[in-house]
């Protein structure tokens, strides 16, 4: 078993461990230590896997970021890829303390430093070592990371855009997988093929919820069959080669639909425009939740739309910025999030329709733009 | 993006959980908290995912076990699956406060509880809120379940035995797959197929060193093609559908060896037979490690023996017991791990040796039987 770095070419990534840098300062943050996770991803650009040994990048707030890895593990790549994010390498062998190493890189055994941050992946094998030798609790960097990840560079929004092109194909064959008589798995299977044939490295998720498994917003798949009639969700993505992730759900009807589930389908996909039309800076997440959930009730259609709008995404697929009734964080150019209501009635069928936004100068940019109606197949 | 439990049987797991809070009890820790990862495996009998929802099973020393989850991932599987463990189900809403619940059924907002541990998995993300509430630090659960986890129980042992003889018939196969002129990355496809035709659910690593590549006991595949004349260190393994892993590695020589190259391999063949020969209950690990790692310094290969000799296997392919030289465990009936010294000639060649073994009422059993010498291919 053995840890691993993609070949792929290291993206000049000494913006980000900067800007991270003069937030941490201006948090009351001394130091950051980022762990293998999407957090460590964004920060050098590239994935670095880890198993049970310490591997970090420690930020400080005043002074160099330095990757501590095991002395194995610190290949040709993993220095390209330090050296693009303007770190130093420091390695350690098995039998030396890496927790004494990583903390006096990032200046905390001199007594100066005490308010440590760690990434929300840390595991807490490392964690609670780290704590013990500090002698205090640390905190989450979440808070002061997610707002720079949340905005998105014109690259990032390049590979999302790529992203949403990629599963809008997969979408747009969806009448050579979903077939009436087979079984949700093997429509997830047909799927799965494509999602890699069109670009992506794998399916990180593939929902199909047929008829009343519809009405299930955490339905993956079954091995119900798909029968004539059947209202069929299908909420699919996962990452390109860059990382950055698709995610785009589309509902199906298999054959005519009845004109109820026509009338109350078209209501969700005008609750979904009047989100996407909201998009735009200086408006609040709330705001963009509240104007598709607003048309839903005045239809009578509010009290099936069950979950919140939508999620941030990027190098995950869930992050910052969420888009729900309780979310106050104000919307800024180059923020990335789903939109995606959906109405459920138990038992019977269900709906969403999801696409990716960027908000842009003065509104939105689509990232999908397979076709929003409820397609007959 | 949805979690999911697999659809085994679920196992009889409440002994699990009572033996957990009786050495909870012995330890001084009031209650542990084990996140999905592979200590919850062990505890539930199976996988259970979560992505940023918090999921724990909450164990205290007295009282019952209580399974705390997201409302919608409670299916009937994970009820089932909490029975089976001896476990209350208590599920969360979003937006309610689910470190709260947590710390509440663990007993420990009455103020009688405060030494509270985590399973090594435990991410950040839940990890510093649950201390903020407790306004404590937490400490590991490791030292604690990993005595447990690394005695196999009967069942356990013939999910490892499987385990070892289908990688056996992957090793068994090499013929078919490692040729000259296959680059080591096309070598490793067709033996990812083979793993998981020969029964793996995946492969969880796969390591392809010829020639030189060989020398590195940290690499894992590259674009370097087979040349006659190589030797060839394969180093494979995954888990069942038990969750069981195998890992085992042999050594090939593409054509006939060299006449040194013959003898050293014998010495390392001769090598790992001691460490095996010497595995009873109540040996301690560093005594296994030193029976082969004297008998290559005897013949002056020890400089060239540059790491432990094995790692405990179950569930994770990595955990306790580690067998090396600074391990002083006393080994027990039922613990289960690899004896794998490999000898390693920088920028020429390299060769390991790896089966899993168990700990017997007097002695070892072997679960990989594969041939153990340079096969030639």
């Amino acid at each position: 078993m053995t840890p691993s770095v993609s070949h792929e070419f290291a993206r000049p990534t000494s913006a980000r461990t900067a800007r991270l840098a003069s937030e941490l300062a201006a948090s009351g943050v001394d130091v950051a230590f980022a762990f293998p996770g999407s957090d460590l991803k964004y920060l050098l650009g590239e994935e670095l896997h880890s198993h049970e040994r310490l591997t970090t990048l420690v930020v400080p707030a005043q002074g160099t970021p330095t990757l501590v890895l095991p002395d194995l593990e610190a290949t040709a790549a993993v220095h390209e890829l330090a050296g693009a994010a303007g770190a130093a390498v420091r390695t350690w062998q098995d039998g030396e303390d890496a927790i004494a190493m990583a903390l006096s890189v990032g200046g905390t055994l001199d007594g100066n430093a005490s308010a440590v941050a760690v990434s929300d992946d840390a595991p807490a094998r490392h964690v609670v070592p780290l704590q013990d030798s500090l002698g205090a609790r640390v905190r989450l960097l979440t808070p002061v990371l997610d707002t720079l990840r949340a905005v998105k560079s014109e690259e990032e929004i390049a590979d999302l855009a790529a992203a949403g092109e990629a599963i809008d194909r997969v979408h747009r064959r969806m009448a050579e997988f979903l077939q009436v008589g087979r079984t949700e798995r093997e429509v997830a299977e047909l799927i799965d093929a494509a999602i890699v044939e069109e670009g992506h490295t794998h399916a990180e998720f593939i929902i199909v919820g047929s008829g009343p498994n519809g009405a299930d917003p955490h339905h993956d798949v079954s091995d119900r069959r798909i029968e004539s009639g059947d209202i069929v969700v299908v909420d699919i993505g996962g990452p390109l080669p860059s990382g950055y992730n698709s995610d785009s759900t589309r509902t199906y009807s298999m054959g005519e639909p009845s004109e109820q589930v026509a009338r109350e389908y078209a209501e969700l996909e005008e609750a979904q425009a009047r989100s996407r039309a909201a998009v735009r800076p200086g408006i609040s997440a709330n705001e963009i939740d509240a104007a598709g959930r607003r048309h839903l009730e005045s239809v009578g259609l509010g009290e099936r739309f069950i979950h919140r709008t939508g999620h941030g995404i990027g190098l995950s697929v869930h992050e910052s910025p969420y888009i729900s009734s309780d979310s106050d964080t104000v919307l800024a150019e180059g923020m990335a999030f789903s939109i995606e209501p959906g109405i459920y009635l138990r038992g019977s069928w269900g709906a969403r329709l999801e696409d990716i936004v960027v908000v842009t100068s003065d509104g939105v940019r689509e990232l999908n733009n397979a076709p929003r109606g409820l397609t007959v197949l």
